[in-house]
C-alpha cells in the first residue's frame, strides 16, 4: 500500500469515525479495511468488523506498517481504502461552486459544512486541489461520502450543463449584500480562489453578492465565507 | 533569536504583510524586523525600512540564519519580533468568549473573521491553546495586532468582571435558532472547545443559541460556526 498520490485510483480514511463514513456511505467503493494491531476488541471494533463483513469488505488486522506509512498520526487505529468514484450534480439541486479551489484543509472544511446546510452537489472548476486526497477527506470528517461532486474545465462548461441554475457570485466588488438577497433556485453560489477570488467577468453573471467586512481586514477566509454564504442561502 | 516557546516573553510575525500589521498597530511593542538578504530592494521594502526608521525599530539585513531557525516555508522574507502585549476589553463593546479553544489554526481565523466583522473584543477561558504563538498570528493574518483580549480562569471570572452583557452561548441542546434572535447589546457570543463544545450549564446563560445543521454532519467546524454567528449578530 502506497503514499497517496494523486494519479493514484485509490485513495483512503485516516480514522475511525470518517471510515464508518465510508462504510455506511459507499461499502461499494470501500476495497479493504486496516485495523491497527492496537486497536482494543471494543464495541466500535465489533461493529466496524460487522459491517465490512456484511458488505464483503477485505479486513486486515496484522499490517501496523501500513499505518506507519500512511498517517502521520500517533493513533490512527482505522484506514479504509476505496476506490475513487465518480458522482454527478442533481439537476433541480441547489449547487455550490468553487473556482480553483487551492487548499485542501479548505476544500474539506467547506465540504463539511455543504453537507450540514444540506447542499449535497458541488462542482468544481478546475485547477484545483484533489478532492480526493486523504487530507480533503480527513477534513470533511467523511461528509465528502456523502456529497455529489463534480469538476468542470469552466465554468461556461459548468453553465453548458446546469444552465438552469441562478447563479449568486460572492465577490467584494458586488454592491447587494448578502443580508439583502433574494433567492432564486435552484441556486449555484460561487466563491473564487482563496488568493485571488473572483475575477471581474463573474459581475455579469446572475446576482453577485458581497459579505461585507470593515476595513481591519483584507477578506475573510473562503471556508468562512461558504460558510456564511451556505447559512444565509438556506435558513 | 530562539524558535518560539510558550513561556517566552517575546512572539514573532512571519511573512510581509503581516509584520505590516504589526509596525502599524502596535509599532511599540515590536522590538526588531529582520529582512532576508534575499528580499528584493523593491517598494515594499522601501516602505518597510521607512516605518521601522519612523517608529525608531531596528532592522537587521544580514542574517539568513535567523529564517532557517524560525520559519518552515522558504519565501518567508520578513520577521517582526514582538514583546508580548497586555490589554482589556472595552466594557461597552459587545464581545466573542472562546471556551478552552484548543487548535491554533482556528484561533487565528478567528480573529481574522471577528476583527472583519467588527467584534474587536476576545475573551479567552482558560486552559487555551496560546494566541501568541506564530502559528495563531499567522492564521490571524495579523487581525491579532487590532485585537483587545484577555484571558480568564473561567467563565464565571469572565462574568464577574463584565457583567453587564447578555450572554449568547452556541449550543447543540439549545432550542432558539440563531436566525430568530432578538439580540440584547452589548452581548458575548460564547463557543465551546472543537471537541466537547459547551457543558450543559450554559444552558442556563442568557440565550443559548443552536445554528441547525443536517443529520449529516455530527457539528459545523468551529471556526465556521463562529464566523456565520459573528455575520448573525453584526448584520
Amino acid at each position: 500500500m502506497y503514499r497517496y498520490k494523486k494519479d493514484m485510483d485509490y485513495s483512503y480514511t485516516l480514522g475511525t469515525t470518517i471510515t464508518f463514513e465510508l462504510l455506511n456511505r459507499r461499502p461499494k467503493d470501500c476495497q479493504v479495511v486496516y485495523i491497527n494491531p492496537k486497536q482494543k476488541k471494543d464495541e466500535t471494533y465489533q461493529k466496524l468488523v460487522g459491517l465490512c463483513r456484511d458488505n464483503h469488505i477485505k479486513v486486515i488486522e496484522n499490517n501496523e506498517k501500513v499505518f506507519k506509512e500512511l498517517s502521520d498520526k500517533e493513533n490512527t487505529m482505522v484506514i479504509g481504502v476505496f476506490s475513487k468514484f465518480q458522482t454527478v450534480l442533481e439537476k433541480e439541486k441547489d449547487h455550490l461552486v468553487l473556482i480553483n479551489p487551492s487548499n485542501m484543509g479548505n476544500m474539506g472544511t467547506i465540504i463539511r459544512s455543504a453537507v450540514g446546510f444540506s447542499i449535497y452537489d458541488l462542482a468544481i472548476i478546475t485547477p484545483a486541489c484533489d478532492i480526493y486526497d486523504p487530507k480533503v477527506v480527513r477534513a470533511s470528517m467523511g461528509a465528502i461520502f456523502n456529497l455529489r461532486f463534480e469538476l468542470f474545465p469552466s465554468f461556461e462548461a459548468y453553465k453548458a450543463k446546469y444552465g438552469n441554475h441562478h447563479a449568486y457570485p460572492f465577490m467584494l466588488q458586488a454592491t447587494t449584500e448578502l443580508k439583502n438577497v433574494h433567492i432564486e433556485k435552484p441556486f449555484s453560489i460561487v466563491f473564487g480562489n482563496e488568493a485571488t477570488g473572483l475575477d471581474r467577468s463573474f459581475l455579469n453573471e446572475g446576482t453577485p453578492l458581497i459579505i461585507p467586512h470593515s476595513k481591519d481586514i483584507d477578506s475573510l477566509n473562503l471556508d468562512n465565507a461558504v460558510a456564511i454564504g451556505l447559512y444565509e442561502f438556506t435558513k
